[in-house]
């Protein structure tokens, strides 16, 4: 709609379906004027609609295990051929707990899923910068996003080993950001999003009764997927170069908030 | 009970009657063995029970007026003769919104209102520095304490300017808290305390209702005012020398919290 | 270049001279389509350029001293009146210690000049929303920003009683914002800016110092006026609908470092 | 000196040489009245000294390789055992990164190594705590302290995959610490110190240089090893019993500068 992204090119980690906000971001970006490759694990590839996205934005998809050098090395490679040069922006948007789907209680882990989930959804992190650094693959004020949720900060009690593996996520934003910045004039920053009604988030213990309370707590509201993709878009832009090493809230003011008159009233009368 | 304060002279501020949370400092550094004078306004003495205070620890009141630079020196001056010598600990508990008092909202402040509440709730901090700084007052190593409160980083609507208040108090603490660091060894923090059901507290609008939310939102309850007496006794002591330009939070946990499981059950179910 | 704002409406505070960040937002907002109102303190205009600005970006200017509800309501119907609607977006650029004027230490204020600068710097900005929401004078999904300082958080000494009066700003935003997101579906955030070269940033001592210091500690360096102009206009945009009560650090990376290696180079070798 | 611990049973992770700041914490533990037992790696013990230190302190020493949950339940039960009770506190000292000692650089690691640092710097904490926690073997009210350092906020490029560690092992400080709370009244805190001359902390690069920054940035100095010492002790007491999921600095107040006097110094003259 305004070009943001007129010439850039892009890959997107983690469109599994139209409920995705990478899904988001891919179709806002597509509209923005980015050519980009989309990318997202085996397994997701064949439990997603990934090849409808691929269509919609005349994109390629490779498939990539987040976890595995060899495949980010042939993910990074591949794309700047594709795309005929350096990447200008990047979206990392892959979480998962194997302790979650287990079913198992955080005070009670699994260690080796535990291992499983931080590699999954916080070291794959370091490993997508680690190529695109060494591969020198970054063009300058090129800009690295990967979402995040507050429960790196607070304590959301059902969000289990994730809070612990975003903590771990918005870490290596700071420390790889720092060495990008210095030696590559590349931003990197997370963006801390509303609970999201994903495939992947709904299957959070509770989420509903959890989405209403972040509705009622957020002065505007809970952000949507779409609006998320919005704001990506700008993160993604030239208009904002000198952001780096922040986490960004993108969550219609929740987290600045200790309590709202809506969520008081569920504390308020007889008891 | 563990003479952790033997020997040690202080000046403690806002101990209105044995609801303060300022009274059971008083009550907890008599018992560690520390010295001390009372001090709080002409109109707040009137209201209260300090001379009870006083008798029960020995202690002397100066009236003061913290927003007159002229009471201060007199408060500082006398306070170190009857102690004989420099003070090493100052408590700071004052705080006072008159636009609270007058039922104005937030958004309609009248700013006469907003400015007495400021100099009364923040500047006042800064004054009794001033003073204690500029005279000289502090023993190497003091600890200077105030209090304050966690709508100083999130909202909380009907804290109303309180809430302004307290940012500004808090930046005082790190602002001055440097230069008396630097130049005379003296440490400056803020104690951020749960809601406590003290006579000021009281009058805020729907406070049982956010005290019960408090409550069920925090691991360990709520923190009482006794807890926090002897907290802040931690802080006046030798064995927290290097803790300083830092807002501690005293809370039972509440300030690290997104979500409780109690909180929680009041947003499941059907609607 | 991108019509992100086209048929905006705007305010737009504190354009002193070509050196201001006020300044360089207005002409990047005409850029992207909008229209708006310039306003600036009555001294401010006669020291400045600001009609040079207006008759570059085909907007009027309205004289308001922000400290007063009069002179701001009248600021508020004029703007409407000439842009034909409500207002999309706000801009407060405005801040002053007549402290640091007068080469008063931090810990020897003055408070009459300490009062004044926290009127004109922090207070005002209440002002300003409190005649915009009591006018009813935004329209939904409108945004509102002010700038702020790091010395907000952390102790820059020379900073003086402007690290107060910002930390008094930024908890306006968010106490404001609580209520203009709730009842009028606006915006409101802070965006702390590297250290700037303006007429104004110039006035603090060991300004070039400090500068280089910020330049070495951010990795991707400090933050230009124009830059931070490209930022604000991302926040005034559609994309950035959910952002609110954030203070957005908008620096380089200054504000998550603890130290960079340039930094570091001053303190290695023989002492 | 002042009886603080007197009665209370604990477990020290992690002192190996004179320089630990753990075994600064059990020398003062001793003289605060509390029994304890001492507990680290078999190659630590190996190369530490901590047999003289439980001589000196009258206590056991079991070797407990803390990645190995059954090398951490048979600590539980046998401390639980030689104490005849349960546990009143627990500090966690642990802390080592393979792709440091190895001379990795951050953006080129190893993560073979990566996980090996992350499960004994950060992991060990979550699984102590669930030892801890299922065994049902801390006292209500007990206190859980973790070391960590302000690399887990902000970036020192020197402190490599630590940071990250560190930031895990402070989420998993909240995590753990809210079912702790909630379910055994047990609080869970982190202290983040200054840097300090131990064994382990001089091996990182440009040691030197760093702490003098430190020092020169820190309005108290740099907090030596026995002052984290004092203050872990109050953080063990009774008078602390609501602080819980903090991380707390013990730096001398340099985790809240933006710059000092003395840092300028460096920045000023001539170019």
């Amino acid at each position: 709609m305004y070009n943001l992204l007129k010439g850039k090119k892009g890959i997107i980690f983690g469109a599994l379906d139209s409920n995705s906000i990478a899904w988001k971001v891919a179709e806002r970006a597509h509209e923005e004027g980015a050519e980009f490759v989309l990318t997202n694990a085996p397994i997701g590839m064949r439990m997603g609609t990934i090849n409808q996205l691929a269509e919609q934005t005349g994109s390629q998809v490779i498939p990539a295990d987040a976890t595995s050098m060899e495949d980010l090395q042939n993910l990074v490679d591949k794309s700047m051929e594709i795309l005929g040069g350096k990447i200008d922006f990047v979206l990392h948007s892959i979480g998962m707990s194997v302790n979650v789907r287990k079913g198992n209680h955080y005070t009670d882990q699994n260690y080796d899923f535990t291992t499983k989930g931080w590699d999954v959804s916080a070291v794959s992190f370091h490993k997508v910068m680690n190529v695109l650094y060494n591969s020198n693959a970054m063009n300058e004020w090129g800009s690295i996003v990967a979402l995040t949720y507050m429960a790196a900060q607070r304590v959301f009690p059902d969000y289990n080993d994730m809070a612990d593996n975003k903590s771990y996520l918005e870490s290596i934003a700071r420390s790889f950001g720092y060495f990008f910045g210095r030696d590559q004039k590349v931003r990197v920053n997370t963006i801390s999003q509303s609970p999201t009604a994903t495939t992947a988030g709904q299957g959070v213990k509770g989420f509903d009764g959890f989405i209403r309370y972040a509705e009622e707590m957020s002065p505007l509201g809970n952000a949507t997927a779409l609006e998320c993709a919005d704001y990506t878009i700008t993160m993604f832009s030239d208009l904002t170069k000198k952001v780096s090493l922040q986490n960004l809230f993108h969550d219609g003011g929740f987290s600045n908030m200790g309590i709202s008159t809506k969520v008081m009233e569920n504390f308020s009368g007889e008891y």
